[in-house]
Order: structure tokens, then sequence, then C-alpha cells
């Protein structure tokens, strides 16, 4: 943990305690330099990650105040899923729920997409049109997998900048995330094969189980701070797991954020056991923090972490360009894409890789940040307003969802019916595990914050959830 | 068979026979007009099918003449696969031949795509920046699996087109037709089926079956007409066959086109057996006959087949943009799409959709097939020429490849390697059957006219092989 992080954790552990109450200043920047012996600016790096975490606010002129939201609202425990395997089949519901995602008639609370509205879209649009203006028509050969070397060579600079090595040959371009998450899968496992996954998890994992006719075996997930290594830990001496899939960053649909010692305990783990891990880091770019939070990769020392992102939660929704780090593995991906559906849009390709170059993505993304960051305080503060009594939320450094426990009796898939007649989607908790077990819960996407009737939804939301706690 | 297509077969019957010889003049359309009691305009459709076949060549002001080609090459047996199902293994070999398509420096005989020269990537791009930039964000969501409304409409007519009949809701916008194909067979099998194929048959099929863990059943299949339906009768009486997966328009490798008796037979008995066929069509619009040959898809009342093709081979290489016709699968393959990949590049389905509705696809389309059908006739004059006697060529109506099997002691590999080092690809038949039965075989692909090093490079591999026939 850095200099800024302990304090701003030790700040946050007071104002948990009561020791600071809603209302209250924070010192100043420079009592707290002085008295802990840092720099102002280690102070400042503490204080913007409180406030970005929602703890806290920063008034003009008048400094650090305890946000009123703070304490109203208690984070959801750890989950403690059970420790069997189990097969996997996901209901229709995930394809209803997406299904109503694009209904732009609908409030998307339960959409897995942001707003596209956040995008550059035109500057693409421009960088698209030139370059397939100037695509050399050789290169709609080449540009097949594993890709374009342009692009490849953009994207481990990127890599790079966030201090985690990345070699060209070992990136497999796909069409999103999604395929490469998929293919890793695929590479590594036999139908049959145990992988061992968070608890909730993201749906897409749990039906790419199904699709691959594997079992999965749940790990307790903290909803701040991620997969539990312990249990893992305790899970892999017991069960045959072929390979990991997890979201160290900005899970899905907890928005946790693994700290680093986790990232790397959790890569030394599996290690030791030479279990592969498929790590889903589309979130990664959108963090609240100082920082870019850095990948489990970032600590691979055998090739082991396959690491999967793309640029559709990022820039470019829609141009369905990802890639897989794929490690050790990565000539096995790339044969399996070659197999599957043989390569991404060249043209997106190359424009993409375009852009890149001209510049303009980090300034992009720091708007992109900042928009989203001010609708999490936003939306927290919205539903420890609106929300019956005991609903637990979470309150993500990064992303765009927000993971809320309601009061035991509340039905989630109840819930999400009565919202859909109000023209409101969300996405009920069952979809966030094999046995449906987080049937109180809701994952709410923050991510439209153009979208004028999102305050008025969370609300109409909120009343319906305490007219059925009510009943 | 239709009036033109008899008197077409019976003149070939007579070349075949010797009746005509080499340098005769076929009779004038106007007696032959009268003395088979057609008009004028089936004979002509008659003489321009036997000169797509390259059997007979028109002069101008003299009338049509029989080929000097005609006569010199014989055309392959049909196959003779053992009746065994097996285990699908495809070697590295496939993965070699892919990569050195992409290399320019070699003449591509054998890569699996046509010259990105002969696509209109300049207006392609033109549609696809304007599209980019008119794009409504909301598109990134809505055009999601199943895919653009529009272009879907766009599909749908152009199968109206031929006489096939395909609802929208039945289209599901992939990744190519490779994904399209790939989806279809895991939506109707599971790990252990069998599945029925041609022989030789296409490596990517082999790919998919070995990737899925199923096995394959070879099926007689004649280098002219395709598959042969009673074969295929007697396998489905043996063995438990899931599913099959055919290209009965212009086969890749042989080039056969099914004769439409025989695809009406074929979906009458795949209906009967109530077995899925797969059919693989991306080759169905480069037909070098006046008329495009319909899909086995257009005789379907059962919803049993599910065509697949894309814009790949006919207009847009690199874009990856295909589709299924999926028939009562089609929402079983949309959910396996959105479990897979999740969904084909926004923009480069609004751009083609842009393109078609802006008209120019069919002009293209004619230019395409005239500079295939030319490079074909130059091709087997090449190859009659300078390969060794006993040489048998394909001399498909369409696609751009062509079968040639080469005298028994001949190993194409052998030939492949030293072909290679004169920089020269070729596709050794060993590609093409889970077994490599076709030792003696290559695939010569056709599809790049503008190469000036074409010519000599099939003098050259002629070269190789008669020094390999004479050892």
């Amino acid at each position: 943990m850095k200099r800024y992080e302990a304090i701003a954790q030790g700040i946050s552990e007071s104002i948990a305690s009561g020791i600071f109450r809603p209302g209250d200043r924070l010192p100043s920047v420079r009592d707290t330099s002085e008295s802990r012996g840092v720099s102002p600016s280690t102070v400042f790096q503490a204080y913007y990650l409180l406030e970005a975490r929602g703890l806290v606010q920063a008034r003009a002129r008048s400094g650090y105040f305890v946000s009123h939201a703070s304490t109203v609202q208690s984070e959801p425990a750890a989950s403690e899923p059970p420790a069997h395997e189990h097969e996997v089949e996901v209901s229709e519901l995930v394809f209803q729920v997406l299904g109503h995602a694009r209904n732009r008639n609908l409030v998307p609370l339960g959409s897995a997409f942001p707003s596209p509205s956040l995008f550059p879209l035109p500057k693409l649009a421009l960088a698209l049109g030139r370059a397939a203006r100037n695509l050399d028509a050789w290169k709609t050969v080449e540009h097949l997998t594993p890709g374009s070397a342009d692009l490849r060579r953009q994207i481990a600079l990127r890599y790079l900048a966030m201090g985690c090595n990345v070699d060209v040959q070992e990136l497999v371009i796909t069409n999103g995330a999604m395929e490469a998450l998929n293919l890793c899968l695929e590479t590594v496992t036999g139908p049959g094969d145990l992988v061992a996954v968070e608890s909730p998890t993201f749906y897409a994992a749990l039906q790419a189980l199904e699709r691959l006719n594997l079992r999965a075996v749940e790990v307790a997930t903290h909803p701040r701070t991620g997969i539990d290594v312990q249990s893992l830990a305790a899970v892999l001496e017991r069960h045959p797991v072929k390979a990991c899939w997890l979201m160290p960053n900005f899970q899905n649909p907890l928005g946790s954020l693994m700290p680093e010692p986790a990232k790397q305990a959790l890569v030394a783990l599996l290690a030791q056991h030479d279990v592969p891990l498929i790590e889903d880091d589309v979130y990664g770019e959108l963090y609240f923090g100082p920082h870019k939070p850095r990948p489990a990769k970032a600590w691979d020392k055998k090739g082991l972490v396959m690491h999967c992102s793309s640029f559709s939660k990022s820039l470019a929704p829609g141009y369905r360009v990802g890639w897989a780090a794929a490690g050790r593995f990565a000539a096995a991906v790339g044969k399996r894409m070659l197999m599957s559906s043989l390569s991404a849009c060249v043209p997106a390709q190359e424009g993409l890789s375009e852009y890149l170059q001209r510049g303009g993505y980090d300034r992009h993304l720091r708007q992109l940040r900042q928009a989203l960051a001010e609708q999490r305080r936003l939306t927290v503060r919205l539903i420890s307003k609106h929300f019956p009594s005991g609903t637990k939320v979470t309150q993500p450094d990064g992303g765009y969802f927000i993971w809320v426990e309601l009061p035991q009796p509340i039905d989630a898939l109840e819930l999400h019916r009565l919202s859909l007649s109000q023209a409101i989607s969300i996405a009920p908790g069952h979809l966030f595990s094999a046995d449906h077990r987080y049937s109180h819960h809701l994952r709410i996407n923050f991510g439209h914050p153009e979208n004028k009737q999102f305050e008025e939804a969370i609300k109409t939301v909120g009343k319906i959830a305490r007219a059925l706690a009510a009943r």
C-alpha cells in the first residue's frame, strides 16, 4: 500500500467508526502534512482518493468535509458461496436483460454498456474514414489474426506506460474482449473441466462456461477488495481447478478493486499451482483514483496470465476491437481465433491505430473518468436517500456499476418486473451466480450521466423497493 | 435442369467423346435454334455456359469454336472416401499455408483469398467514413447481435432476388462467414457428435470439428457436381449423423457446383432424417454462368438449412461482416453469438448497408466474375500446357480455385516445399481431408489476375512437378 493510500484508509476508518461525522471538516492539508511527516502532495492524493470514493467533498476555499452520504450506506459483506462445484446453466433472463438494454425508451439502469454519448465517436469516425481511404489493400490480408502490427505496438506501449511488460508477439487482436476471454478459456480447458470464478460473477463468464460444458466453483469475494486469495487457495487445494476467470479491476457487478498486494499474492498462488488466470480487465481505464490500477498481469513471470481487454468501454463502443495478451498461450489463442472468426475488422483496427497515434485518447479518458466519478457520487447519494433502510451499496473506485444489497424479503426479480413497467431496466442479482443466490441484489449502471431521467428512475426504483420492503 | 443447361450438357458430352474436336466450329445459333426448337436466346445461354466452362470460345464475327484446352485435361474422378467415422486433427500445415498466404512476396497460388485489388475498396471506404460520421451513437448498442436492421433488410432483399424467401428475423450478422458457420455447428451439435462433410473438404470445416471435439464422416463428392446424394443417403442410414457441413456452390477446394435437382434431393433427404444442413455459400456470387446458382436453402421448407455467407469474397475483404440465415435455429444462433463475440463491428455493418443502398454492388460483381472467369480459362490452359501428362484438373463454373490431381508418384507436400523455395505458395491436397488422403493433389488459387508473376509461377510449379514425376 502506498503512503497516500494508507492515510486515506486511516481517515476512512475514522469515518466508518464515527470519529469523523458527516459535515465534519478534515484537518487542513498543511496540518496533516506536518503531523504525519509527509509532503502536502501526498496528503492531497489521499484526499483526492477519499473524494473519489465519495467519502469526503471539497468545498471551494474551505477545505474537505465528510460527505453526508458516507455513513448512511454501509457496504455489503463479502460473499460466502458454498464450496461445491456445479454445472452451469444461465437462464433466459440474461438475454432478456441484454435485450432491454438496447431499448432506448427504457432508462438503462440494467444495461451492461455505458452511454455511447460518453465517447468521441465523431473523432473516431474521422480516423476510421481516413484509415479506410488510405488502406493498402493488402492489409486486408496482412491484418488478419494476430492483427495489425501497428495497433499491437500501440497497445504494447500502453502496457509499458503502466509498468507492465507485454511483448507485441503476445498480443492477439480479437472481436472485443468477450471473444478474447472466450478464446483464452477454450484454449486452456476441455469439456467437463472446473473453472474458479468470483461470487457474484459476470454473467458472461457463466455463459462461456455453459457454452463450453465447463463447471464452476465460486470463490468468496469482498465488494471492495475483490476475490479472497486465501479462500481461493483453499479451493485450489480441494478442487482440480483448470483455470480462473477473474476481474481484479472494478469487477462486474461488484466494482471491487483488488489491492496490489492481493494481486501479487494471487499471481504467486496460481504460479505455484500452475493454473492459468484469465484476467478480464475491460474497466481498468475507468479508475477514479489518481493512478491507473495495474492488472494482475503486471506480476506474472510464468506467462500464466492471459490479460484480456478492449476499447469498447473506454473509447470505441461498437467497433468490436479487443485483445488478449495471452502469455505462453498466445500462439494457441491466435490459432483458435483463426479457427473461429478468423480476424477482427481490418478498417476498425486501422482506424483505432490511427486515432491512438494522433493522441487525444488520454485526454478523452480523463473526461470520461471525471464524468463517471461524479455520477457515482450522485448515484450513491440518491440510493441512500430513496432506497429502503437496510440497503447496502458498494462505492466502487472505478467502472460504472454499483452493487446494491436490498433488505432480505425483497425479490429483485419482482423489482425488475415492476421497474420495467415504469420503463426502467435493472439487472437483478440472479444473473450473477449459477445458483441465482443473489436474489435480493441488483446491479445499477450509472454510466449514463446525460440521461435526464436517471435521477427520477433511481427514485422510482427506490420507491418500488420501499413498497416491497413494507409488504 | 433448365433447357439451356441440357443443350450445353449435350454439346459438352459431344466434345468429351470426340464428336466435336478442338478448333471445330459449333453450329450457328440460328441452326441450333431451329434444329432443337428453342429460342435463339436459349441457345446463346447454352453457348455462354460452355464458354464460361472453357469448353468453347467465341471469335468475333465467326461464331463459337471448341477450345484447344478443352480436351487436353480430363477431370478428376469422384472421391471414394472410406465409410468409417474418424476423429479430426488437422495438422500445423494449415496454419503454415495460411501464414504464407499473407506474405506479399510470395505468388499466392496457395492462398484462400482472392486478390484484394479486385474489390471496390476506395468506394467502400467512402461509404464507411460517411456511415461512421453519421452514426447515431445509440446504434452502437442497437446494432449488436442480431445486427443492423437495415443491413439485414438488404441481405433479405438479395435472397428474394434469387428466389429464396428468407425472413429478416432469421438473419444473424456475424464476424464473417467463418463465425457464422462455427456458431451454427456449435448450436446443433455437442462433443463427440458426428458430422458429414464432403471429400475433399474445406480445412476450416475440419478445424471447426476438431475445435468442438466432433467426429467426421466424409462423403463421396464429384469434382463437377458436388456431393453424391445417394452416398450421403447411405451414410445417413448407417451413421448417427447430427449435422452436415456442405458447400453446394463452388465447393472449396473442388469448385464443384451441385445441379438444382441434386440440391433439391439433398434438402429432401435431410428433411426426412431431420438432420440440419450448415450450408457454406461464400462463393455463390462468383458464378461464371448466366444465372446465380440458388443455394440448397431455396428448397428448405422445415427451417433445417442454416445458410452462411459473407461479403468477404465478393465485396469487402477484411470488413469481417457475414451472416447466417439460420432457419429454425436463428434464435439459438443469435444467443451463441451474444455469448461468444457479442457482435460484428457496428461501423462496418453501417458502411456496408450504406454501400448496398446506393447501388453498384451488382456492377462490381459483374466485373469481378468476368475477371475471374477469364483467369480461370488462362489457368486451365497454362496447367494443361506446363504440368506433367496425366494431370487432371477441375474446370469450375465459379469461385477462384482449381483442384489439380497430379500423377500418382508426386507428393504434393514435396511440391509445396520446392515451390516455396521459388517464392510460390500452393495448397497441398493433404489439407483437405482428416486422413491426408489427397497426397498428390493441390488447390490452385487463380484469383489474382493482376499478379504479373502468376503465369511464370504456374510454369515453375509445372516444371517442378514434371521433374518430380520423372524421378
